[in-house]
């Protein structure tokens, strides 16, 4: 069995490697055959030139070539979405069916499509022209590229396919993506289409390049190098911590998504119309994938009521009688034991699961614990640590008053739910914790789950620290996942034979939007 | 004689401290009378508490409410503008006139009412709405903002009057302004000023607070602080990476401007039409406020060249006749034979000052020296160190190739220069430099020094690192640095009556500008 190969510099290539690794197959526990190489930083350092000239290049592309590129390559994944869906099924057992096939390839076309339609359009670079001062700005691309993608959606944030990906190409930087060890053949696959496609549009050779894994020492020098403009991370929390401190202490721009259990409140009149279809939902969106979503619910506020005890009981019922899904990983059962052992030790009560499945398939029992309001408040940081898979906590709150307690001991999500009376019974109740919980999270959600996340260009995929590195910005929707990849460059006083394209008198592109002396306009000055 | 107090909490109160300082005349040499605390670490922590409940306040107060302070406030800056420019000319020496009162007042006030209008018209918050997934964001406010202004615009970016102060409150977010122990007498007084504005316009009493100075630890501990949302610093490198560091482990936005030395490339057209009048400008712009600028231009190339000696001898002779500016600090004299003597060591040329001049106000001579490209190249860590004053250092380039490699071995800068002939005789060399120096520069500049900054909605007064913290962003220019201080927040799917306003299907503010399906509209939808 050979070892696969890295693409460095438009080329596929044996890796300079010590050590080798291969990915599981999660639905059953065993190795799979292919073997990928952990490389050296000598790897890191050949792809980081190669993407210092590929950026040089881009800088004086057309975007209609950069657009070419992301449609070109948009279609090739379409083309070759049966053997993408095998290969992903293998390596993360997620259901070929409707998850891989049916959501996820439709969502990496469609998202790859929309970053076309920006890169072409180029309204996300928000051209500012102040005619008086003759002073203009626009975002413009930044430089290379460093792509973590996480293990949980090996297509729609893959480090060679995702939204950083899509994001860091359309406004016109070279990607080094770095595959996640639990689909690198699938990352490779990725990188194979990319490239033809890359080709294909005339694009320079090194815009994507792969690398499988590295030393943690190699991965921290990779993010702070000089040669490295901005890094997109989604994984765990520890890893990304280290990749944060690295970076930012080089002074480098870091994206990262961390971590975050999406409380949910089911306020007592949604509970009184409704609770047997809320907990319907709440047990769906937790197992869904086997919990493995950014936005899964890890924390629903129930009041400590009787309808809040049928509510619970009603959620235990469907934790048990659910499906089982298959985890990504051999160690993420592990974790949600540990995980859900702590809270018990800390006090929570379990409900159901934190069991084992005596299955040879990487998996956990659907795992549901419940804490009250004032013990949560008491040891908060214990009680919000994330369970990444199938298994959530119910607080059960016995006022308002606790309730927003609790949101004030949160630390940042992504997301922050109330489901409420439809007559407006909860208003109330609404008025005061919303207000608390919108400085705590980048989505706020009224009357479903949080786990749907749509490529919308109003979507916030983010929030603040934790859940990301800056809540400024989405990770997910386009055009405004791209504007992180991207640096205000200002012209002042330059001559306007000198001035790029979007920024000149006469508008060229005519779709583009500008604002010009405070008003958004698509006319000429 | 007392001291000083701080206003936390809506009062002017006692600081608990153990030590005190009191600021110098630049103009004589001689310590001033007054006397100001160096706040224990419990006056940040209750300025931080009382932070945030205002911050509470302030996510419902109206827009109107905010604007109207702004304005109460820079009007009465406007009145009191006699006894600022008073005492910050005392304080910092700085030239009552046209300096003080004739630029950087109008500057500050013109700042402040521009963020007025920014609040009350939203345009800055971006509402973008996708009606066909009822998915609406919007830029919103962020929490406490602790602001930590420079010494060298008293006013314009005094930590409770410049653009930082005026950006984050403009967002909705209250301001720990912490003083320049350069000008503290200075920022109390604008404090005095703004907290009669936030009585009259019924602010939250805390909204803004002031205290003079703190430890190190304190200071690390203020931007790292749970309660703190994001900080804006204006200063040296040395403290500015150390907050960095504290803020981002924490997980807090921080904002920084920290160095630059504004490379200026005079070509051989320039030089051969107007030779005369670029080193004027030069010297001009060099030695203006004794070079205490941070767009002050600190490294010149000019083409090693007849007409470049040339230039260069006009150059000395300009700053040897040249006005010898007051520095800020006694330590700034220091600072600059320092570093001038660091870059002779490594190989660079005096061509005049580097001496003392024997006045008891705090001065140097005008510094001039140069290096030959080859040298700048070899070291260029030395050479780019920054001389924060009236000294420059002048690169002699033997070729458009030359420069190039120059351009690629400098860090980031808030601004970058050419003069070139305006017949276009230099166009092709600009074509060959202009995009490697775009990647390193915040803001290109044709035919001018970079000193001038306009507070234009347009303008970049940002870089890559280390001219800032987050080259996205930029620290002058309203709205544009409003954004800084704020966060997205969607809306998924919430309720029509518990939209905030700006976001509802009616557009409530005629006037704000929203991105409706792709549009930019001032309509209703």
């Amino acid at each position: 069995m050979s070892v696969n190969k890295v693409l460095i510099n438009g080329e596929w290539c044996e890796a300079t490697h010590q050590q080798t690794f291969s990915p599981f197959s999660p639905t059953t526990g065993e190795k799979l055959e292919q073997e990928y190489p952990i490389s050296d930083w000598i790897d890191c350092d050949k792809a980081l030139t190669a993407a210092t000239l590929a950026y040089q290049k881009l800088q004086v592309t057309s975007r209609e070539s950069i657009a070419q590129f992301l449609e070109l390559y948009a279609d090739k994944i379409a083309v070759h979405s049966d053997e993408l869906v095998e290969l992903a099924h293998q390596e993360t057992g997620l259901a070929k069916s409707p998850r891989l096939a049916d959501v996820e390839i439709p969502r990496t076309v469609s998202q790859i499509k929309l970053a076309a339609h920006a890169a072409r359009e180029a309204s996300w670079t928000m051209p500012t022209i102040d005619t008086g001062n003759n002073i203009r700005s626009m975002l413009q691309s930044i430089g290379p590229v460093v792509v973590f993608g996480p293990n949980n959606f090996p297509f729609a944030f893959g480090s060679a396919s995702g939204s950083d990906f899509a994001s860091a190409i359309a406004a016109g930087n070279p990607v080094i993506a770095k595959a996640h060890p639990s689909h690198p053949g699938t990352t490779k696959l990725f990188a194979e289409l990319a490239q033809l496609a890359v080709v294909e549009s005339g694009l320079p050779k090194s815009t994507v390049q792969l690398v499988y894994a590295m030393s943690n020492e190699s991965g921290l020098r990779l993010v702070s190098d000089p040669r490295t403009a901005a890094t997109g991370f989604t994984g765990s929390r520890a890893a990304g911590l280290a990749l944060k401190a690295a970076a930012e202490q080089a002074g480098k721009l870091i994206y990262l998504e961390l971590s975050s259990v999406n409380p949910v409140f089911v306020l007592q009149g949604a509970l009184n119309q409704r609770k047997e279809q809320v907990a319907d939902e709440f047990a769906g969106s937790c197992t869904m994938a086997a919990g493995q979503l950014c936005t899964k619910p890890g924390l629903v506020v129930v009041p400590d009521s009787t309808e809040g005890d049928e509510f619970i009981k009603l959620a235990v019922e469907k934790f048990e009688a659910g499906v089982v899904g298959t985890l990504l990983s051999e160690n993420a059962a592990e974790h949600i034991k540990q995980t859900a052992d702590k809270i018990c030790a800390a006090g929570g009560n379990l409900l159901v699961g934190n069991t084992p499945v005596d299955e040879a398939r990487f998996c956990y029992n659907n795992t549901l614990l419940t804490i009250d309001g004032e013990q949560f408040i008491k040891d908060s940081e214990t009680f919000q640590s994330e369970m990444f898979g199938n298994a959530s906590l119910i607080i059960r709150s016995n006022s308002t008053e606790q309730s927003l307690k609790i949101i004030q001991c949160l630390e940042g999500n992504l997301t922050g739910c109330f489901y409420s009376d439809t007559e407006g019974a909860d208003d109330q109740e609404y008025t005061i914790l919303e207000p608390a919980l919108r400085h705590k999270v980048g989505r706020i959600i009224n009357d479903k789950m949080p786990t749907g996340v749509a490529v919308s260009a109003a979507m916030n995929h983010g929030g603040p620290f934790p859940a990301s590195g800056h809540p400024g910005f989405t990770a997910v929707g386009m055009p405004a996942a791209i504007k992180r990849f991207a640096a205000l460059k200002c012209y002042d006083g330059v001559r306007a034979n000198r001035l790029p394209e979007l920024l000149t008198d006469e508008n060229q592109n005519q779709s583009i939007w500008r604002l010009i002396d405070g008003r958004w306009s698509q006319d000429n000055i």
